[in-house]
């Protein structure tokens, strides 16, 4: 008899919201045949004041040889997408060639938006668009994409199928009855594959704190009609490039009120050129103009939408609230909309943008002043509760929140009846093994934070970002010791400093610092020096001397010549 | 006749929540008088992450002299205090001999806090306790304080008359109709300077985006309760630590389900020994147990009142997240309450120790999953619309909010029926011109950011904390050029780098370093050597190029030293 087993392991979205890459391993009989990868996206650095632009899963795990020496990337049959966010599509470009090039599938705007990132990379090979009602198999896993709802369309989830057992990857999502653009969820197919059985639902748990259901995005059209209604000059909408259903509503109640529409902003003219592509803002391309031609027109007559909604320095809103954009400027009258929340950790940057526009003369409508303006695209605890019930699984998974959100989902599992240990809160590299409907923890795989910066792939690691973390509180001196062989002054020592002080206000320290260096090189008769305990001895004398004067401990770094 | 003229200054607290302080200039004639100032608060640099402390607000102006080339500060007749948060009074120590050590007046609670600010420093005047229903006259001041509610005991506004016109000082408050300890607000207190007539009432405007009535604190006491009764191991509870009557809640419930309270962290510690000193915590003594003797109880008969609500890394609850507190250790059992909201901006480091505090087993209630556990101490809408019936002023300035809450604080103004030009949105250094009924802006005052870093006030300025955000975000190369007086180099360039890259990762680049740096030295026929120029353009072409093969410019600084 064949002994099947199913190895589940997350490389992100996991404690941790964003970097979506999860891992399926099917094994028989302890040798490993194929792997499934879902999702692989990009995560998003807390270091932002250190200079990292972003973070990519750690795929080490998988260059590992197996038993049979094998590698692991060779197993791989597909990787699966689920929608087209950053934070679940945008690693691969940075990960193709190490994972040996694999079949890639999304739906429809998925596979739009990961071309595009692939083309920008150089790569030619296409995405499989997939279709739904289908069954995918996959050497030995069956795969069915369901369509759900979230904010961005053509979102799915994925039922996989296995000798081992069956699990249903709930991605973010939440079920909106009434989405604006696309079909509601198929609860058809969702609850089908209750019946059939599932041993692990992996799910949403970001709005596991959140009571009731999430609003409906067609919420938020209506709320646009309102605001429009009222505003006498331009209407300035910002929010998520990526959520089309939501522009696509703008545009709409801008063509009923008649007012032309122009896009703003790279990411959101090359989102909504792609939307274009492939007819998701059909009937609409008539009232689009270029940015060029706003001022052929009246402000009354003006609707733009706009990237920048996270308040963004280098984007086109905040280029706009500096009076940088010759095509707009802002005015009374004006009406600025913020359709979305801010991002934890980017309040301070929205709130001062706001401000800046409220400065201008405009109107600024924002979530803080108003709830009908922005839907979350994840589930509340009610739509969660109606996944549970309609998948109704052995075991659960949260994904896609942090511990807290995690903690909450389980809370909520366990009011609808089930035991409190048929949920696992897993960390990143945890592994789940599912065998004949028992499910039980596996080995911890190690994984590294990997951060790109600039052009640059994992080459900013701890050290240099420890460094610029001490760089960006204390500052830094540099010592500059030119010796001769007997250890003698050549020069008088040289002391650069940056951003410990203000080197024109503080001689008298620079002169002290210089006494002090001189004074530990004095010939001593008891010991013939060396040039490491020289540097040591300098270091700690003036790290010493700056923490007693100034309270700060800058980065000391002695510099010797020896001539 | 006299021609009174009152001139109203803010130094802080307007377009700035924080770093309160306001002046009243009284001029007779065309000559200043006297000088009223109330509130010498701190502020809080957005500039965390670049090691700066805090913001004092700029007095320079109060230096100045004045038409007849005397000293403003030699007029300055007292410095009020309304309440005694850190945004009111703890500016006051760095200022305090440069504003010649003026006659300080505060409430109860607000001066003991005071004194023991100003004895840290080393001075030993006492601030003047105020009693209410009592006018107090400097020279031509007329000053009554008035008991109101806020999330600190003995908070107080100021009612300001002079022969120019009156004004109501209404800082930081809400209508607390049911507070847990001390009066409720003196309605006919504040009702009757509405009938002797108000020019301009100053209000607090931080909550005028929140509907409704602000909750009572005493909600915060029952959900205490409630949480406590179900609670099987440690209670633990933080919040600020200046919140003496949540304190005390706490302490009463605790008290009632027999449990012994501990106090930890320092600011925890001091500020609820100077409530008992004055009796604030009368009646509760003798539940009080030292942090050693927490041991000495099952963990169901504890209760900890602990410092580090917004997540500061060196705070008593972070530490004992991390284990670091020999008496305290977390287990499964124990509920930890934040009664309190991270301030915005502190939400990564107060989540981060939610998260951990899981971790550890414990059961965690935070404010995005229970609304009773934390009530503001600023009025919501329906508490600014009572302060504006009660006061009915001529004009109105919204304090201690941003630009969008004084926005939002004058649109209520307007509901109410006023006209829309009665509210001045004022920056910091704006000046206000009060006379015979009219009220006028005159000339804005410039003010600077006033850095204190460690031990220094103002010794960090822009350029410093400049250096420090590119050192912090793309790194700093130091380049050591030994050169003798033709400029031949003596001996290799020397490039020393600091967060910028993993130096052993990048030997080629360091090389092809030295190369640009020694080409540039090459002999060159046409033209003598300058240094300056020499420097430059090793800098501009390193620059070049670390922006060509790695996309990041960090600080390049060339030293050249001569021998």
């Amino acid at each position: 008899m064949i002994n099947w087993r199913l190895k589940f392991i997350p490389l992100g979205g996991v404690t941790d919201v964003t970097k979506n890459m999860y891992v399926y391993e099917l094994y028989q009989n302890d040798e490993l045949v194929d792997i499934l990868i879902v999702d692989c996206g990009i995560g998003f650095p807390r270091e932002k004041s250190l200079g990292v632009d972003l973070i990519i899963p750690d795929i080490s795990y998988l260059a590992e040889k197996d038993k049979a020496k094998e590698d692991k990337i060779s197993k791989i049959r597909a990787i699966l997408f689920t929608h087209g966010h950053e934070d679940h599509i945008s690693g691969i470009p940075y990960l193709y060639d190490r994972l040996k090039q694999p079949d890639l599938y999304g739906s429809r705007l998925t596979a739009l938006f990961l071309n595009k990132k692939l083309e920008d990379f150089g790569y030619r090979k296409k995405v499989n668009e997939i279709r739904y009602l289908t069954d995918y198999q996959f050497s030995n896993f069956k795969v069915r994409f369901i369509n759900v709802t979230h904010s961005i369309p053509d979102t799915t989830h994925i039922f996989i199928q296995t000798p081992a057992g069956n699990v249903y990857h709930g991605a973010d999502f939440k079920f909106d009855l009434t989405p604006p653009y696309g079909p509601p969820p198929n609860f058809y197919e969702i609850t089908k594959v209750g019946k059939i059985g599932v041993n692990l639902l992996l799910s949403d748990s970001l709005g596991a704190e959140r009571e009731g259901l999430t609003l409906s995005e067609s919420v938020v059209g209506e709320s646009f009609e309102r605001e429009m209604r009222t505003t006498k000059g331009k209407f300035i909408m910002t929010t998520f490039s990526s959520n089309i259903s939501r522009i696509r509503q703008c545009i709409e109640v801008a063509q009923k009120l008649n007012r032309k529409i122009a896009f703003l902003g790279r990411s959101m003219k090359e989102n909504t050129k792609a939307a274009k592509e492939i007819g998701y803002l059909s009937g609409l391309e008539s009232i689009l103009i270029k940015e060029e031609q706003i001022n052929r027109y009246p402000p009354k007559k003006i609707c733009l939408i706009v990237a920048g909604s996270q308040g963004q320095f280098d984007s086109a809103l905040a280029k706009i609230s500096r009076g940088d954009n010759p095509n707009v400027k802002i005015t009374k009258g004006d009406k600025i909309i913020f359709s979305s929340d801010p991002i934890p950790g980017n309040e301070t940057e929205v709130y001062d943008l706001v401000e800046e526009l409220i400065k201008k003369g405009a109107e600024v409508i924002y979530p803080s002043i108003s709830d009908q303006l922005h839907a979350s695209g994840h589930g509340n605890i009610d739509d969660l509760k109606f996944l549970i019930r309609f998948i109704n699984p052995k075991y659960f998974v949260p994904i896609g929140g942090t511990l807290r959100h995690q903690r909450q989902f389980q809370r909520i599992v366990k009011e609808l009846g089930y035991p409190e240990n048929s949920v696992f809160l897993l960390e990143e590299g945890d592994s789940l093994w599912i065998e004949k409907n028992r499910l039980y923890l596996g080995r911890k795989i190690e994984t590294k934070t990997i951060y790109v910066d600039a052009y640059g792939v994992g080459d900013v690691g701890n050290i240099v970002l420890r460094d610029r973390k001490n760089l960006a509180t204390e500052g830094i001196v540099v010592v500059i010791l030119t010796l001769d062989n007997n250890f003698r002054l050549l020069s008088q020592p040289r002391i650069v400093t940056r951003g410990f002080i203000y080197e024109k206000n503080e001689e008298e320290l620079l002169k002290q610092s210089k006494k002090i260096v001189a004074q530990i090189l004095k010939p001593k008769k008891e010991k013939a020096f060396k040039l490491n305990n020289i540097k040591r001895e300098i270091i700690n004398k003036l790290e010493e001397f700056y923490f007693r004067i100034k309270g700060r401990k800058p980065l000391v770094i002695v510099e010797i010549i020896n001539i």
